[in-house]
């Protein structure tokens, strides 16, 4: 690895966001041993960040050893068993992957769809729940193909007192806006490490209700991953009295991820909430007097990821590889229906700042000039 | 995360192991973007190396994005169908974790058991294989938790022309002593970076032949895994003409990985393995020295990880914790049957000196004095 590795990068993508110094400092320290005295202080205060973090008591709050993906599949085959009724939003790629791992787990899987760009109104979820006694109601917070943030206070307020299980994708809202795992009454909520918290990727933050736990403890069936099982992990990193070894943790993504929530928590989750939605105002403004339109719904646009639609004719990847390669700055290509018409731009934990604003806005004013 | 963290340590146990400083130093750079064109010659690189590493010219190589039982994972549910005959070697831990897994992947699952720190006999293996006609064969290398050099060749010789895949654990094994995966006519073979890679844990190593790859696109069901389905992620790992998006890859652990690979073939394998067997020889000698018994069976010992009976009477953990505090040196404990009698040393890697060796024997006749 040569010694100038990497390039000089601002990551205004869909992801990885840029990392502070601090945290690739901590990333770099020696390593300890899973089970040394010294670390599991480590791990623990990463569990009670989480939950700061999830704004949730829930006791299993833990990362998992894999990226968001993991987790999103660890809250599915966790939760269902063959043959179990689950209700899936889709208006985007990751509402679309929700419902794949669950029909990989040998769900029914039942979506409720909408166009890309919408919200789905969470009446129009709650019924389609209830219409089809779902065990499992998973939806998507923030979707990254999109740019849409998805109401779910309603959601689960609707299906607290049910027997359904409410399942929440996070990895993009996260740290970015308001996420209430327990004021939600969210059963299962997983994150990805790399999007609003700032920490490198390979790690997927996930809580469970105790609701979530005692279906997990009552399933007829093993979960079908040894890898994900919350049960034997948390055997590990809740162990009270001994922690039973299940995997290798990955050590020096844990100290990168226990900097990592420090620096959230010490900006404070409302003021790290308020710079995303100041400074992704300031991009949706500055996009709109380039002439460039917003492709998600007014009213539910997130700060933090935003999909704009570029003037017809444009080579979108020429364009953005201009981008890359004349300012530095990492932005996303769009995806699905909006593959090669639009660009999807983060604005994710240390990448939100005005700074960066004014230079993508400007960057983009040139290369269209 | 106080200045002062961590703790010294040697790593001592049976992983993770040290990591060498240019590592550390690397895991700490800028991230970029997953599909970043100044990335993907890095990931393209460790997939070379790794081929380089393996001793193969599968295609299909790649690091897994989760740790070695991740990996593990990977390799029986891409090549495990419902009701499939899988015919799994068990004499320690680590074989009964992929019988395990191969259970949850709906296999019927045959074991061939030996008493813990004996090897499998080739030939008895291969008989079981043929019993009971199995789709998949699989056993442990390096049994981590007995300290057993399992023999391979054999088998694989005795697979190669028939319709069984030849599934191999070199998680402990892998650039400590000889692996030769091509040579061996193994079928998937999975290792962890944190043994005798010297990486942090975090990510898999994985290499599946042309067979196996035919397996796995002949099957009549999907994968149970998304996040692990090979053919998914090795369009993005893989992709000739375009890399498709799957998960988002774990950029920091790629550069560790990057870097540690360029460290194990700067060294060159066969002096890799020369110097485990150097230290490792010289680690059971000065055991003998000191009347302790080595565990696994005669001729059939790693030198990288060595189980080793305490004297009756001795409090293991109480003992262990004084080898760390006093003298900051991580031993593992026993597990299993050899669990509150015995201690796992582990010579890996960047741990694997001559120095090390002096100073764990010198602690060791302390502590026991």
């Amino acid at each position: 690895m040569a010694d100038a590795f990497p390039p000089d990068r601002i990551l205004l993508g869909p992801g990885p966001s840029d990392v502070h110094p601090a945290v690739l400092e901590s990333l770099g320290r020696p390593l300890l041993g899973h089970l040394d005295p010294a670390f599991l202080p480590v791990l623990d205060e990463v569990c009670d960040h989480l939950r700061t973090v999830f704004r949730t008591a829930n006791a299993a709050t833990l990362p998992i050893s894999g990226t968001g993906s993991a987790g999103l599949e660890a809250c599915i085959v966790n939760l269902v068993e063959p043959g179990d009724s689950v209700v899936v939003g889709v208006n985007g790629v990751f509402g679309g992957r929700l419902a794949e791992v669950a029909r990989r787990a040998g769900a029914q899987v039942h979506t409720v769809e909408r166009e890309w760009g919408r919200i789905i109104e969470p009446e129009a979820f709650v019924e389609a729940v209830q219409a089809h006694d779902a065990k499992v109601a998973a939806i998507v917070h923030a979707e990254t193909s999109t740019g849409v943030h998805q109401p779910v206070a309603e959601i689960g307020a609707e299906l607290a007192d049910t027997d359904t299980l409410f399942v929440l994708d996070t990895v993009t809202s996260l740290a970015g806006v308001e996420v209430d795992v327990d004021g939600w009454s969210v059963d299962a909520c997983y994150s990805g490490t790399q999007k609003c918290l700032s920490v490198p990727p390979g790690l997927s933050p996930v809580t469970f209700s105790e609701k979530a736990v005692a279906a997990l403890k009552g399933r007829s069936t093993p979960v079908q991953s040894w890898y994900l099982d919350l049960s034997l992990i948390l055997a590990y990193v809740d162990g009270d009295g001994g922690r039973t070894y299940h995997h290798t943790a990955p050590i020096s993504m844990l100290y990168a991820l226990h900097r990592g929530l420090e620096l959230v928590l010490d900006e404070g989750l409302e003021a790290r909430w308020a710079r995303h939605a100041r400074v992704g105002a300031m991009l949706h403004e500055g996009l709109a007097e380039l002439g460039l339109p917003l492709l998600a719904q007014e009213g539910h646009r997130l700060p933090q990821l935003t999909t704009v639609g570029l003037p017809e004719g444009v080579d979108e990847a020429a364009l953005r590889r201009r981008l890359l390669d004349e300012h530095g700055i990492e932005v996303g290509g769009g995806l699905g229906k909006f593959a090669g018409s639009a660009w999807r731009i983060g604005l994710m934990g240390h990448s939100a700042s005005e700074r960066n604003v004014r230079q993508v806005l400007a960057a983009i004013g040139d290369l269209l000039d």
